[in-house]
């Protein structure tokens, strides 16, 4: 599989189709059909079938998609089909948060560090965790080999904290800072700022 | 302006402009251009031009956008022009973070009321708020207007408490919850599950 020949929105895509999966799972479903799944994840079926395509033929004619095998399929193409470590940068109620989350189990990922720059909270416990100095993250995220962090820093250090991350070898950031983040070409970032998903909707409000 | 005629990708990307046009603010920046505010939000300068001028024409040939008035625009599109009081659904870790999260201040939302099923939870505070009974959700939020909800409540109780905010007259619900819900047409859900946004990025890594 070329990675550069999927459009970027349809790997958007493949996690939903994935959880959505996952919850026919524990509904004890073993297989379904692109009509169903397109509509509990507010898509066309034609889409659904267009999409999964791409990666190769999942399905059959009339009997549709053996869940099972899809859900693996999915998690080998989004290589969650392996624990990814994680490290929280701020711990802050956000970064609490996180670090507490049950819903990161079973999906591919794993919160193995956290970090903050407050004297008050490095050194303390949080959870399973002990918070450990941001002065130190460089060298401790390379030696950890982490690839992947949550910033939930404030907006004003979020582009100097998302530098000391690229330094230290980050190549996927999920950003919960309310600020657009420079990165190079090959570090990644998704962006869950809660206003930007409020506005998405209030435009729709009458 | 005909709501219908713009498409939803349009919507979705304004928000992200206004972000990073209030950022120039505070930079104090007078006027920007294509090029420069696609450059910060990672698009092109042609998408920006095509996107904005879906909604009359903002820049002048050579001079750029003045940002005061691009924000005053967009703000208006999106209706944050006024503060949307919000309801928190579900007081764990990620509710509480909400409820004292300051990034909504000055971007159209303010948290106004907080529930939990819990009895240890009802009726105690939290930050600013008292943490209402989920029992008398339906009526307290008819009775307040409002129309924006956060749900952090656990996926299992995720749709059953989506029925009853529906019930309860709001139209637009960002859900932390992961699970995707089934609402009316009329009601709109943004997703801001975290292993979504992991499981978006790691496809990309090596």
């Amino acid at each position: 599989m070329k990675k550069n020949e999927i459009p970027d929105i349809i790997i958007s895509r493949l996690p939903i189709y994935l959880r959505a999966l996952r919850h026919m799972q524990t509904q004890q479903k073993q297989t379904t059909s692109s009509q169903e799944l397109g509509a509990r994840v507010g898509l066309s079926a034609a889409q659904i079938r267009k999409d999964l395509s791409q990666f190769g033929e999942f399905g059959k004619q009339g009997t549709g998609y053996n869940i099972v095998f899809l859900v693996d399929k999915l998690r080998e193409i989004l290589r969650v089909n392996r624990v990814w470590d994680v490290a929280v940068i701020g711990m802050g109620d956000m970064g609490h948060a996180l670090a507490r989350y049950q819903g990161f189990n079973d999906r591919g990922f794993r919160v193995a560090m956290v970090f903050d720059n407050d004297p008050g909270k490095v050194n303390t416990q949080a959870g399973n965790f002990i918070i450990q100095d941001m002065k130190g993250i460089v060298p401790a995220i390379r030696e950890s080999g982490i690839r992947v962090a949550m910033l939930c820093v404030p907006a004003e250090s979020a582009q100097e904290v998302t530098d000391l991350l690229v330094e230290a070898g980050i190549k996927a950031i999920l950003n919960y800072a309310p600020i657009s983040l420079k990165v190079p070409e090959d570090v990644h970032v998704q962006y869950l700022d809660p206003s930007i998903g409020l506005q998405r909707m209030t435009y729709y409000l009458e």
